[in-house]
């Protein structure tokens, strides 16, 4: 099954054999496990400090918010753009944290660099490859999501579109895949995160929230990620999931997000793996 | 199971109770039955003006071509861009048939309303919002693929943002979507075809080249999705396809092609319908 | 992507170049264009009587009728079994017609061809081998419907195991597969059809009812089945859809019947085919 | 998303809120987490009692073997029958271990009580509801896998059909199902998992065997399985993996078996669990 046509090269093991790693906000992406948590959107100014501020104390390094927002219905809330990132940049600086955020289009490039460290192409514009060709450009790390129909293939093709532009900082990330069952609002996929472990030397993370679009499997789903050697996790976390202008049914409380920091540093350290948010902390002795 | 919450507004049946009908090159989009054809890409002058001549010798009034082409790998040929645009409409020209052309990023749009009579949006876009964004507030048609996993209510709702946006010429396109099946290259879904007709007062086409991916198939699927109620077809022909630069085991040869619009004219005559290229002609009695 | 690997042989065209035609009730299969009609489930005498009745006036020449019932919940109604056979055979004889109903395990193969002239093998029994061994070793003739998330290599190789066992009358049924989309209860396909027309002498037919889910799609669906290239179709009638005990939403009333046969009529004109339900006309001049 | 109307009642955490716990060969599964391992296909003496020797020498409690194979084309091996069956409980018998074999028909119900300990019900059979029927009727666990492409939904009230039947030792395993992406041979489902064991009481474990069909996504799945909360796990080991008779690609070198033992007996423990290989050891202290 294991395609050994492997149509892409700079993406490959076979291309460079050791992982890839990069240092970012002070975290060396690919080798230490990344937790990015944040809310689906940036909201008010409120909304975005109090997350923040409740991320820094949990020492977390990445705070995620949606300022170009990509919604099936043009009547949905599309996002505060300019304002939202410059709340977000703000309350990321505020607690010395890095900003992860989506871009949807090439025209925003240059803004999207100006105020985010990491820039996420989102499932949707995973084969959207005018986009992908101007990241390849930029000298930030980029956030690739498969898309939610993309195959394996697919996915480490449009990486090598990045890759084969000159920018060699991606960190893929796998997001659950359509599928018939409807229990879950996609499939995850983490045979997928354990293949591309061994076909590609890129970081690969996992997105239990837009995954399983259940807040109870978050949890269960961060663990498992990792287990699978996932090299991070990106959560959605909100101060009021029921107030949330969108994915509210699938973010979790802060109180359930600290709660599930502990259970998945104690299955990273299982493979003698640090999570970032635990570097102060001397490691866990191996069990 | 039909969805009755129905997110969408201004593509509903709701909304508008008459099949929407626009005027291309003479042509009642949406009344007749219109056919589109000509190579995945424009590959050289010779290639265009061969086919679009033979096109022209059976009526055809609408050629396909593309000259900025989604190609899943990097190094696969990507397209000739204004060179390839600049050829079609040159061909177009002498034959008197219209340009159908993709279109794949908001930065294009000056240079695609300049040589194209409708512009296409690929499979891979049909959630780029900016790039419908941009597309709801030009005077041409659009001509919208089902991505090839989305449900219908996201191609309804993508084609509301070009409605709401302003543009009401909107043609939408079944193109075949992902499932398990591996023997053709995507699942050709006919039902949606019908259903979008009950759902929305908007054109629907069908492209059977890119939904079997078989050669052989593109003539009983045309059939089959003109007897399912689709208002026209939009189908891949090359003067060589065993040499052409993209897709050419699905593409008709031009003998092929001329053979199966007896058929397809056939079936349009038991449903009352024309097709263009066969408007000189007296209508059939229907049998 | 059309295998060439072919591991079946019996089923394919390269080991019998012309199509398998055999007759029941004077339906010469393969050859003519067979019209199967009739409720999902036999409910009570009155119900099956008024249904066949009905469809003898229009000459139908098959009567469908579950007794036994496959159901998704230990808590549906199961069908009325042996009950339920008799009452079908006798409606059925009383007005000329064939019985077609549905075999869900071994130790009824004898019981079923004692009331039946087609053994239905139902989706959920595609690949109950046991069964199919059994029914390769009798002299009726199998309705082998697809399974709804199985490959056309698998369906083909289910056939084989009919054949293999030396039985040769075997009639193939595209039922529609499980994928994403939910605004119908499966996605049917189509291109299966024609796939398996080239691929295989076997006659392939189809359930625009349990394919769609949704009534109004049935006649559509029909007509495009026909177009594709199919032998025939199996199709849900209820005299009374709203009560009935199960699958109404799909089932045709007694008139949207009636006057869905003469459109597949003339797609069969089309094509040079007769229904079977039309063999006292003349054929009709093709057009 | 998480379906609230609930078709089932039996094996709800609604009807019964504390786990289902029952004893086989002294493993109190649903407590304890269990692995069964062994060959895909019980193939002759010497391969069966190599392979068992080896799991027992790693206190391994259950050993699984096909004797009855459903198999996609009937040209393969289907499977040594009664004969490996005799087989298959000698070997066990000898080293002290429990038999897990899979039952295709109602008429083999007999046969395999005798010769087994845990009956599967494979993926093809999930919704064979006669077979389910018989097997709600006796007195010994049955293993029912889920369907490759059952909803949560159906795979539940297909283990409804034997709670209702009167048969409560009932183990649900997750095997992958079917989707668009071939790099692995089905997509392993591992929300389904985390969301099962939140719908039902009943034990959940995992095979990712079948699920991935690659040997060396086999130790990562499983780690990442227990980690997701399964109870346990079934592995398919052979001695000669290039000589098996059927799945050799996915099924693990002895070594190999042995070498994810201790992992997997590390995840287990960070959730405070212990396997049941892992029961003659004093617990970890939970790190």
């Amino acid at each position: 099954m294991m395609d050994n046509r492997k149509p892409y090269q700079l993406v490959s093991r076979d291309w460079k054999k050791e992982n890839t790693v990069f240092e970012v906000n002070g975290v060396r992406i690919g080798e230490q496990r990344m937790m990015i948590a944040g809310p689906c959107a940036v909201e008010n100014e409120e909304q975005i400090c109090t997350i923040t501020e409740f991320l820094s104390k949990l020492n977390i390094r990445f705070v995620r918010g949606g300022a170009y927002k990509p919604r099936t219905s043009p009547y949905s809330f599309q996002g505060l753009k300019t304002e939202g990132l410059v709340m977000l940049r703000k309350a990321a600086d505020k607690y010395g944290m890095a900003v992860v955020t989506e871009i949807m289009s090439t025209d925003k490039v240059d803004e999207l660099c100006e105020y985010a460290d990491i820039l996420q192409v989102g499932t949707r514009n995973m084969q959207n490859y005018p986009l992908l060709r101007a990241l390849g450009k930029i000298n930030k790390p980029v956030l690739l999501k498969r898309g939610m129909s993309s195959t394996i293939e697919e996915w480490l093709l449009a990486a090598e579109y990045l890759l084969s532009g000159g920018n060699e900082k991606v960190i893929l990330c796998e997001r659950g895949i359509r599928t018939f069952e409807t229990a879950t609002r996609n499939t995850l996929d983490l045979s997928a995160v354990a293949l591309v472990k061994r076909l590609s030397h890129l970081p690969v993370i996992v997105d239990p929230s837009q995954a399983t679009g259940v807040r109870d499997l978050v949890a269960p789903m961060s663990m498992a990620a990792i287990a699978a050697g996932a090299d991070g996790l990106i959560v959605e976390v909100h101060n009021q999931p029921s107030e949330a202008l969108s994915d509210g049914e699938q973010s979790l409380y802060l109180d359930q997000f600290a709660a599930m920091l502990e259970p998945v540093r104690r299955i990273a350290a299982v493979q003698g793996r640090q999570f970032d948010f635990d570097l102060q902390r001397e490691p866990d002795l191996v069990l």
